[in-house]
């Protein structure tokens, strides 16, 4: 189905989708107003002036996200700027309301080298009780979020790698159990290595430590490659330890796995029948997958997730970032951990009881998401 | 009486004073929210990359404003910073919503100099409708201010200046009436030239040209002084055109009107005695005025206006405020000019029909007055 006219309408229609509310739905009285601004509101300035923390008792903070965007690479649209870029981080603003009841501001960025980026979220991060990077180009991406997470005391959390990641691990973990495989036995190819394809193989070597061969448009990353940036090389400190040269095709003969975060219908049915029996397929481009589930399953995948709402086993970031920010805004957790992301897929895994080719992750809207998760982020 | 306990109550049980909503409060199925986001919004940000001004039409910004704070200079308490001003803050973004149904995102800010102030402002300028500075220092805000509107194609308007300037013109203009006196033919003395001082003398400069001193806490601003910064100097365009050296006591000696935006209880009975007959006395200084209004009276006062809401006519900037932003987002307005303010202070003195000594300025209840400001806004 094509969504670009409902879309068109709706948004339209509402003139955007988000608003504001008081907490407060009683009369407001001027006794209130007087409370609530100038001169009551005095006091509980001067309260957290004493005591800092007590920000998150008085303030709209305890329960608010900055979705921050400099729009450098958004869905499958690209550089296209603060203004294009409000809709989708608005709509993510949407999706913490809906998910989690956390209040969402979206904050598109008119800046856009990593220096200036820290600076104005630096500058802002008084304001909020959580950080929400999103669709911010590799490799700035880890430079912004890694800067941000040492000076900031509230959680920074790039949701297209780490999101990504965790739902990916909840999926291959049940995945496993389908096609009678260990993780730490298995043999990982992940085409793409932007946001989620770097914080994929990260996560994946600190959960079970495959055999992981990382493969960009040039070809496998290899410690022989002398076209690799800074990114790249880090790495090498995950994936291809033999220090292997080739192809995609190349290195796919006798993979369990393939993940793609990377463009539509890279992968072919000759190479997935190179691969070891019943093979693993993740094909995540969006909005067409890297190959479809049909073609992938004729040539001999056992399982096939993909990013798509209308396939089976979708790949949704919104299975985890409301669970994990719901978890770290009420426990008080200033750094997401990867043991939290790891807490986060088996939680997302356990979901699914009994889990089959056709499901192997639980659906975005199954209600026992949000709590079960943020239970873990502790 | 005192709200500082009811304050700090209303505040913890509701845990701060803003939230967000969907725009739409229908059932959000599974196929709306491939509308609102992935894959249908990537329509809406292509419309936007084709238009720009769709993003009005498309998302929230169309009905928001940011108040945006150092919280170097916040009501009776000073420079406090970001944490402990955002009580203050996310206060003003209830007024925005109260009172003239306007979203409103507060945002504190971990920066005090006019270049980073100016450069975290320009970075996040895409996401809102409208900037409403507040609580800034002078005499950095009206370099801040002059920056951003010059640089930005929303609307920049630092309240604790225009917000407080307006209302102080509309109350005069009634004063004037019920007094019997015309502005161009009054001698004002103006009490501190902060942010709203110099805001008040502006625009009582640009409306009737009256004669006008500003006094400081060495005395009045002369061009005979040698301590005056860049900011003061430029008040002599407006004021003291004759030149004339003296304390506060000296030149209130026959003069109209006073303004006092400086500190409690800095004017006495004896000073008001000096005063031309049936003086007009704004003491405006929170939250205890120049002097008190019994005082001002017993010494001759015709009319008595101060900053409290325990008091006849109180001057309040939430006359103001919610109108003119209401009829900048609504028609489009780039540029909040002196025309608007003008045109907003007539508006604001002319809901009271009949002005008497105790009724110069409208209450801040009055519904009539955020469609009656909107509407001049154009």
């Amino acid at each position: 189905m094509n969504f670009d006219e409902l879309a068109l309408e709706l948004h339209k229609k509402y003139k955007g989708k988000m608003t504001t509310q008081l907490r407060d739905n009683e009369e407001l009285t001027r006794e209130k107003l007087s409370a609530y601004y100038t001169p009551g509101v005095a006091a509980v300035s001067k309260a957290i002036v004493e005591n800092p923390e007590k920000l998150k008792d008085y303030t709209w903070t305890n329960n608010l996200v900055a979705v921050i965007s400099d729009g450098s690479s958004v869905l499958g649209l690209g550089n296209i700027g603060p203004k294009a870029s409000m809709p989708v981080m608005e709509g993510k603003a949407l999706l913490f309301k809906h998910f989690a009841d956390i209040n969402s501001v979206p904050i598109t960025l008119d800046v856009h080298t990593p220096d200036e980026i820290v600076a104005t979220i630096k500058a802002i991060a008084p304001s909020f009780g959580a950080i929400n990077l999103e669709d911010i180009g590799a490799p700035q991406c880890f430079e912004i979020e890694e800067r941000l997470k040492a000076e900031l005391d509230i959680p920074v959390f790039h949701d297209d790698q780490h999101g990504t990641a965790i739902v990916v691990l909840a999926g291959l973990i049940n995945a496993m159990e389908v096609t009678g495989r260990e993780l730490s036995d298995a043999k990982i190819v992940v085409s793409g290595v932007g946001a989620a394809g770097t914080a994929i193989i990260k996560l994946l070597n600190k959960y079970a430590q495959p055999r992981i061969f990382a493969v960009d448009s040039k070809g496998i990353i290899s410690k022989n490659r002398t076209d690799l940036n800074e990114h790249k090389k880090e790495i090498l400190k995950y994936s291809n330890i033999s220090g292997i040269d080739g192809s995609l095709s190349d290195i796919l003969q006798g993979a369990d796995i393939f993940i793609g975060v990377s463009r539509a219908g890279l992968l072919t049915a000759d190479m997935v029948e190179t691969m070891d029996k019943d093979p693993i397929i993740f094909a995540l481009a969006n909005p067409t997958p890297e190959i479809m589930p049909d073609i992938a399953k004729a040539a001999g995948a056992a399982v096939v997730a993909t990013g798509r709402s209308d396939l089976p086993n979708q790949v949704n970031n919104a299975l985890a970032f409301p669970g994990i920010f719901r978890g770290a805004l009420d426990n008080n957790v200033q750094q997401i951990t990867d043991e939290h992301k790891i807490s986060a897929a088996k939680v997302i895994a356990a979901l699914v009881k009994n889990p089959t080719a056709i499901e192997i992750i639980p659906s975005v809207m199954d209600e026992r998401l949000v709590p079960a998760i943020a239970k873990v982020i502790i």
